[in-house]
């Protein structure tokens, strides 16, 4: 398919399914000279982690990272740098039940539609467990941008199924099973995961991503905007149906004296633009929200049809995230590090000599949200 | 910047300004032996035209588009298509109140910032004058995809600011001037953009998308999903900031009784998925909203700063859409377009050989808006 | 086809055929703020241009190339920089001859196959004509190199036919038809091109070309090396057969003692690699020999086959290279400069912030050949 | 770096230094269904294998391949496969002499330029190990193009320092240690490498590679024709200093009327061109031939710097190849296949509907050597 890779100069290509024997990636364009070792990402896959509550998934997986190449000495020598996750919970599930029918919602059609047969053990290339590499890939962009220009990512579960979140604490986000910005809000978090997991069912969220202190220029349009690059980082994130940059839809009812972000030398006014005007980062926060569709992976019986294309109906027993968007903070935060990583290089491959007769405009200026 | 290409296998390279000489693109990866003359492209570019109401910009632009390469005696030669639309209305404007200050909300802070120096007039590269190619290299994608797998692409305008649209008939959107898909809308949207011109001020918008008869099977995860890279292609629409797919933001609050999309012999029941399942096209519908800023260009005075980092007022003065959502439409489906192309020829090279033992499920499924 | 584009982050994009409209490429990545306009570019074109001696073809073209964007009051902007060459030599030809038969090694036959159709007019697309987009990209990225890096980028003429030259003065190879580098081997060319054009044949050649003062460093192993890169863009040269780097074909037979280039604190001791290791440039010369075919366009009639498989003659009448080779100097230069402003804008863009413990060893060394 | 990517829609990721844990690589766009096991990737990296003879190097590589993914019940899925060598033999060698100086003719000096720092075990990145992986790509690719579209690729020794080797005997070519395809020269290949090994030094080599029946139209002008493509990858091969396609550097003293190859409807009268015209393949057989450099690691003492640049003395004990030619051909046959493989897809996505009017030429024709 040769669509596994993600970016121009900071790369990652994937390769591993569910139920294979590892996941690989590599990682390539990374700057020689940063200190780097696997416990610099392990943290990172110990947050997307399954099995760390009773409200996301019981699949037991180590996700233990080794690093492969690219790193001499405890340092990144600018070769590319190879990860590997091995599988360790291949638990020999009984697949008899759905090897042979599409569950509705899921990839398994298209994947046999399109590649005329498919890996069918816990969804094969279309699981989410593929999203381990890219918090593993995001990790180390992470820690570059954090290290060399003092960049911040972070992420926060901002809706979960009926329930919105405000942003109150960036703390509490570490300190609850659920990356809830809102320590009043737990509780009824709990007790709603608790009633949708006994129902049998799934629900929606919507996941926030904020980058702060990011670099003015990051961004090469007419195409590869740094807000289209995001878009399509975020898109690719199994089971979003939808990005926002800034204001996002409210733009949509927003006149222009409302939604222009007014400039002042001590800063902007507002961040409707979530930090990115004509493609370009503008040096405010970099604000991007997602939505994340309730997963099929569900109890409760649905009509679907076999391989043969006759009516039957399906039920997903097996360990499933009742809301796969409260695991999906650590990964959408990665994927807006590796996009941020790809513009930084991209940005001074050019721009290298660039000085500009104005002053920057301090970047920390109100969220739009 | 080297970003000024889109595309894998069907790319369209782009260049020009709004004041300076030409547009032009390159459109390479079209198949041989299509019929093509400048007449196939000239109707989408009138759709987008400026000047067809009082309620877009006036500014007059002949937008011709000369046929440069990759066409032989009235065919495709599968050899690369050079596009040229040259500038005619580069009226000798007065740019001097805008040339050394930066108008909010445009592109003009980050362009100074990131090169160092920018072409002020009539926003340079960053003006929406530059989708003019976006739309002359969908139509020919449109034209190939229409004739060789009978696929449809049509949009319409879904939200103007306060004012929700429904999709009542096709046949009515070409009929006004704001495609409208609602005949009993009309009467409201030009009351409402009349009194919004004289208010000086702007409004956002919504525009729907929708490609029919789409081949089950293009997209290719895990990045390269069809989801993403139409993500992708419209957040790099001036002004996009926010992208949806199928429920889009409403799976949020969905569960997943009622999200997932049901199978039976005779056609999914539900379109939520978007005609998208796992980065991979089923066969239906596949449909997609954008929200649309307000322009920045408005006559209402706003603060912002002058090249030297001063504070300074600025108004914008000018021909510019009140609702730049408005003529997105044909750009949208001309995004659509170029996607879905370079999937068709993505999918082909990989899965020529491809026979799936199940038989196509119908596509033609209730639209989930 | 989608493979006009050369380059990943200098890209250069093109389309045209010999008899079409017009030229016209798109050169992306260059950076701001760098004086450019037309008169920067002419001169290489007139280096390459027909018509200039009796040795050439004498189709006579204007080449004249017009800026279509990216440059504001004189200077790069950042943006795409378009370019546009018209055909002004359309010479109403009878092309009745070879319109339905397949010139032998040319691409006629391979055109035909692969594509279905071709525009059989002077080559189309296969046209050497192409290569007035790549002259006209290469000037713009050698101003760029030697402004900014000191880097000098120079061709000659090393064999004719079965004449060899020894480069004995770069002066030279400006002052005469030929770029023939040695003065006391004009007179011998010339006669040895008379008679062969008396004959209605034609000859093969070779070209060096030497890039000096290249920053060390440039180059991307494993695979985006520099002289892969390099053998890439002139194989893609039209009529090119081969490419050498250094010591090329010479090293078959060398032993290690003779080929490696001993290194002392003044400088290398040889430069049999051509100014290349490991795929990273050393700072010596760059040194590049390729070997051009005797064209096919010749007087002398050849067997071949019709459109309808059935056996015919062919002579090529018309105004061709009697030694394609000649004119392709400038064209080689302009490629070699392509791919050196490609690896440095990447080198700059992962590499920015290194520092090596050891001073750079002084470039200049005695060249291999 | 970045540049670790080969192919557009059969690439290649390659990570992996010499003395780190392992090689891997991950391999996109192999179409689903063909059947492949590791078994069928494991002749051809034992073909390379170390050890073989007393006249390569003694290190010992188990060099077995792992499957990471991709691959279900025993058939491609379509989804990237990955590909895991484990280092075995990293013995705890001294490094003491060669980690404070570069070692003339390897890429010491330029790693450490360009990086700041450098794995200096064995060449680290630079190292010819890396070479598996190609080998393991190329298996793979190979075994599609042969089942798919009977293609047949093969690499002989054309020359061995002095030596020249002529194709007598395709079978004779596995039957020796030197991949020699002349029977009657074997003895004297021996006890030329004999007397080279006593001497402590090493030569240079020509490995030629053929693909037959490969399909006609492969290869997308005006860039990436196939031969700049095979050229690029053959270059990219550690050693390699020169790459010819059909009569090559012969071509520059022929006559037009010698090197066209006239046309017949029996087929082709000769192949001077190496099957590929206008860069796209004729049908006949395309021929490549490749010059490898002598290596450097050699006993015999050289001058060098150390990383404080201070003069210094080398001398290169370990095991190595004195003729990294010799294991060459293996390595160039992958590296062909890889780019065949790359054309096939490339083509297909285009060109799918493409029929024409003239009869497939017979490929098989003289071949040019």
């Amino acid at each position: 398919m040769s669509g596994n890779t993600i970016g121009r100069l900071y790369t990652v290509t994937s390769c591993g399914e569910s139920h294979g024997p590892a996941y690989a990636c590599i990682v390539d364009g990374c700057p020689p000279g940063m200190a780097l070792s696997a416990a610099d990402i392990q943290p990172e896959l110990d947050r997307r982690k399954p099995g760390k509550s009773r409200h996301v998934t019981q699949r037991r997986e180590a996700d233990e990272v080794e690093i492969l190449s690219g790193v001499f000495e405890g340092r990144t020598t600018g070769t590319p740098i190879g990860l590997l996750i091995r599988n360790t919970d291949q638990r020999s599930h009984d697949y008899s039940k759905i090897m042979d029918r599409f569950r509705p919602g899921h990839a398994d059609y298209t994947y046999q539609q399109k590649y005329g047969l498919r890996d069918y053990r816990g969804g094969g290339r279309a699981s989410a467990r593929e999203t381990t590499l890219r918090v593993a890939a995001g990790a180390i962009a992470k820690k570059y941008l954090r290290e060399r220009y003092g960049v911040a990512i972070r992420g926060y579960l901002a809706q979960l199924g009926p329930i919105p979140l405000t942003l109150r604490d960036w703390d509490e986000v570490e300190r609850n099973a659920f990356f809830c910005p809102d320590p009043s809000k737990v509780a009824e978090l709990e007790s709603y995961m608790d009633a949708l997991r006994k129902e049998g069912n799934s629900v929606g969220a919507r996941v926030n991503v904020v980058a702060s202190n990011v670099p003015v220029g990051l961004g090469e349009p007419v195409y590869d905007r740094l807000d289209a690059d995001i878009a399509f980082a975020m898109m690719s994130i199994n089971a979003v149906k939808g990005v926002e940059i800034g204001a996002g839809f409210a733009a949509v009812a927003q006149k222009g004296t409302e939604h222009r972000d007014e400039i002042t030398p001590e800063g902007f006014l507002s961040n409707h633009a979530g930090g990115i005007l004509g493609g370009i980062s503008t040096g405010q926060d970099v604000v991007v929200s997602i939505a994340l569709k309730p997963t099929s992976s569900i109890r409760l019986p649905g009509r679907t049809i076999d391989t043969a294309g006759a009516p039957v109906e399906v039920v997903t027993t097996g360990r499933h995230d009742p809301c796969v968007g409260i695991r999906a903070t650590p990964i959408a935060e990665a994927m807006l590090a590796i996009v941020l990583m790809d513009h930084v290089l991209r940005h001074r491959a050019q721009n290298l000599d660039v000085t500009s007769p104005t002053p920057a405009v301090p970047g920390r200026a109100p969220d739009s949200r």
